[in-house]
């Protein structure tokens, strides 16, 4: 990929965070619509979405103070994605179920972007791969919880959807391809692959077993 | 203010510190007390609404280990403030409109006091203003918002009510006020906005308008 | 107590926490059956019950990376534990009675020994006994608490029960008996309080008063 590489590889995580923090305020905004929050509510949840993942790896990890303490651009695309977003939704009417199918590619987008990226974090503060590969998880997952809960819902990734799980498979694919090929390839196609897991998996509705209890009653 | 500036600035801080301990302690209580927990119950629900906002920002801005940690002013004015409230609530009746709206006011000020020493320690630690803004927010909800997730109930700072607003708005005005008057003035002109913002909207039942999403069913 | 002196103090503790582990995390997954979770939701439930409070306190006391980033038994024994759970879940049937019973002792067992573990590890960080039992409380039941809430009930520690209170007991019982015998003994001493308590009170249905609000209509 000799495009890619012409790169630097800061810029290239700088837009990878970018988009996957706008993704993930977009869905935070969307939340708040749907719970009836106002304007305010609404830049809580997409800030909790998109700084709650990559706050809770920063603190496990030890990198503190967090990232967008120290980046004011975080701040600043959230604000901005939130005004903007609010606007779109009171003049721009698309049926109720494309809304719903944007929002999930993002979601996905997002956390998807995030998992890789919050590993990627995690291996260069020098931890092992497992503890990478969970800390993936909670980056790209830890905020849509926090929103979830926040919005008293049973949070998604509890609700036997495929979404940690496809997390869980990318970033062990992406443990595997960093020592095949370069970074930049090996976080890319992981990406591709924790979204079209997630994708394909939503709406082909295809779930994992439930655990089941045999109940004999005594 | 001579008055004020005769007083050390530490003692100053110290003394908002407790007042602002003390008033979220109460409304921790009275949650607890609502959802008929027993004492131990109310000691948790009043620590965390005390501790939980200041703890949050200590452990994004890395001030570890958390400022109550190193100081047992704060545990000792809780557990006080817990055994006094306990013991009143048994004896002295009031009738139920009365206490909503004391706790009100102690909500209100708790509010305005940790945004405002938030907002404070985290320029003190070296960051920014809009950053300072976000930290005063989450010292100032974040505590009642655990409480509320606690209890199960969706968080008043999401409900549409000018809460997190004032904070807001307030705390703007303090990063204002601070480069033309002495810091002392600037913080107590914010707390007093916050304060008044708060209880004049919460009495007069100003809300913000709800977000709306033009359905279309398809 | 000849033998256990004989255990070098290190392995003592990593005994006891491999212990802990183990129980909290055979309740998650059974919170998680419970809930009609999959097995990636179990894992998550496991997880967050066997590190979460631990990791809360580390965070606290500022001692990151968190205790597990460094130290892969954590993870590993947590994934070996669900999947025996899970496995056995669907060949071994007991009553429904004899598996609450057996997951109220494990989880008393893991909240006695976290507890402990808790406070011993904040003395260690060179912070007061007030505090140290407070973090202990923290170890034992946060974890509990960030499960229930993950599945949308009130946390056990808010309901009544004779949870936290045994805990706090045990933990004060602790810091007075560390001066008068050794370390093991006081240690092992606190975890049978704490464990006692919480069975006695849990199977003989001993509640503490709950908090009234005297109404009075107004």
């Amino acid at each position: 990929m000799p495009i890619l590489i012409a790169i630097p590889f800061e810029s290239f995580i700088q837009i990878l965070t970018m988009l996957a923090t706008i993704t993930l305020a977009i869905s935070g905004v969307s939340q708040a619509a749907r719970n009836e929050m106002d304007f305010f509510g609404a830049l809580v949840l997409a800030s909790v979405c998109a700084l709650g993942g990559g706050s809770l790896r920063d603190l496990l990890i030890g990198a503190t103070p967090v990232f967008w303490t120290t980046d004011l651009q975080y701040l600043g695309t959230i604000l901005l994605t939130v005004i903007i977003t609010v606007f779109s939704l009171r003049f721009i009417t698309v049926g109720k179920g494309i809304r719903l199918r944007i929002l999930d590619i993002a979601d996905a987008i997002g956390l998807a972007l995030f998992a890789v990226l919050g590993a990627q974090k995690t291996l260069e503060y020098g931890l092992t791969a497992p503890v990478a590969v969970v800390m993936g998880v909670i980056t790209g997952v830890a905020g849509g919880m926090i929103r979830d809960i926040l919005s008293q819902t049973i949070p998604m990734v509890l609700r036997g959807e495929i979404y940690a799980s496809a997390a869980i498979v990318g970033l062990t694919l992406y443990m595997v391809l960093r020592s095949v090929v370069d970074e930049y390839s090996a976080m890319l196609l992981a990406m591709v692959c924790i979204i079209l897991i997630r994708l394909v998996t939503l709406f082909c509705h295809i779930q994992l077993p439930k655990l089941k209890l045999p109940e004999k009653h005594d």
